[in-house]
């Protein structure tokens, strides 16, 4: 352990994804939110996926947008994945990303990283989507937080019509979710 | 009950929706394979997912590649989806044109009707994916054969260079998949 | 297929079991609301799981609670499962009832049955539960309705303290899943 | 941190809890290899299952068994679970007893616990059965292992009729596995 690593100061860097391409997801305003309940050593990027084409084995480049974002998540210390459910599972475009970066040698992009999922859903928030998630973490050797869950009912109001959230109690959530993701990724990369 | 519906001779059409972009795919191979099982009243057709964008609702227009393979999905009176798995999960192809389907009125397109689900892959043969791929079906209210599973393992020969099945077990699973689906379409069309 | 098979006055057999071994369980509470929403020609049993022991396979006699149940089953033209969520999955005691019945030679007290499922549980209702239970019917050749799904919140009033239905909302809920489960039981009935 | 956490000679404690309850059971084998398999400073005890009734919330005392069991729990430092695949999903007493200990005050028997999961079984060796068990660990905020995950086919040989497993490659896994707990138990317990 040097004697930087697991100081309350070192600088993080998180990646946010969010499944939802539409220009006011209320998934994306999760992680605009969760940007602002950072403290100020934290950043959080959010990437693009509005270029990412779906992972076909036969493509012998690598497509440049698909190259950006797997160098946004080489550098980030943990992931922030905002997890729409659509018809009881995933978003598409958000296991796509994790697909691409599932085949980088020696899955360096990803092995070991710490992640923390939350979702705008309907009534139950989600929460079907996340389990999936969940379960292609365990393949891509991804730590998920067990705990706060986050799942923000976007049919209840709490959202404006861009997408932002305006709800103090999903804020807090968010808040707390990022504190215990920030305490995460410094234990895990104590050594 | 009309005269002819349950007959056995009546003609039915199936939809076949491969998951895997490759153009060899083991997995279309085992659509490819399926047509060759099915007796000459049962017609299989083969969906063309190459040019499907991925679902966003801000999409004010229906893109044209769309609307053919849905049309399809309309015609057809079950599908058979050959499921690779990527990640201990769904391919983002597959899910995404189920996720477009849904997004019809009423659910039109899909509900009620049978599905028989198949797969290629390595020493577990998918079965990670293909469970994801049945809680969907809950939502979509389609009808998935709970027997005969079909898992091919892609690893272990069995297909050729080109994503034919080669293997006689293979061909057999998916021989006793397909009359076993005829026989639940058969009885789902009756009432 | 028969002069009365289909026929809407047909008797059904339904058998209900319950998850929860608590006296006053609102899972159970489900059970009851259902037998009261049912017509006349449509009977609904509830299995008694208090002696049942745990599957083991070294256990050479069957013991008498097991062949009650199993008894039961087998004269039912349907289950109704009443499906409580423990720790994000099923409750042992509905597990192992079905555990039991799955011994039986080719299945036959399972193989090919309708079943709906209900719970009742807390803010999202034991959704996750419900598709731990759906995986199990795939191998046991299980026919789950696909909807109405029932989520009974029990936390938020909707129960009395011995577990009765008392909210007219999850009744017509209840009523309206027993309607599509006698519509699927006869129409898989009908060959 | 203190000076011995994290130090490569701190004695740990492990709890093995087999799902089957099976005099010979190959489950239970495997962590009998899994003690074989530990280095000295490593502690492996085996849980019984055998006095353990199912959890209900109108029992008001804590029966023996389960204070037994409970009792090593909170001992450990780490859990190791072989979970057999009873049609599909988990063994009833391996979910009965954590459902036991997800009902102490906080949490305390469990939280932020580390995990390992082993299955014997057919074909797919369980798989399906271990992704219900990782769901589980969200909600009681355990942390298993992603790798290696332990798959062994007990239908091919690789045990003894008493359940001991034979086979070196099986022997192997483990190893490696239990290692990976160490190593696990040893970051999860730095501060």
């Amino acid at each position: 352990m040097t004697a930087t690593e697991g100081n309350n100061s070192t600088k993080l860097n998180f990646l946010g994804i969010s499944g939802s391409l539409r220009r006011h997801s209320a998934n994306r305003g999760l992680l605009r939110a969760a940007q602002q309940q950072l403290p100020e050593e934290v950043q959080l990027e959010i990437a693009d996926l509005s270029d990412i084409p779906f992972y076909n084995a036969d493509l012998t480049e690598k497509p440049a947008g698909v190259s950006r974002v797997l160098d946004q998540m080489g550098r980030a210390d943990a992931l922030v994945l905002a997890c729409p459910e659509y018809n009881y599972s995933l978003a598409p475009a958000l296991k796509n990303i994790l697909d691409w970066a599932s085949r980088e040698p020696n899955n360096a992009l990803l092995a070991g990283k710490p992640l923390a999922i939350m979702s705008a859903g309907g009534g139950m928030g989600a929460s079907r989507a996340q389990y999936h998630l969940r379960q292609v973490c365990v393949y891509l050797d991804l730590h998920p937080l067990n705990k706060p869950e986050v799942f923000a009912n976007a049919f209840a109001g709490g959202f404006d019509a861009e997408g932002h959230v305006t709800d103090a109690t999903i804020q807090k959530q968010i808040a707390t979710q990022m504190q215990a993701l920030i305490d995460w990724t410094r234990k895990l990369k104590t050594s």
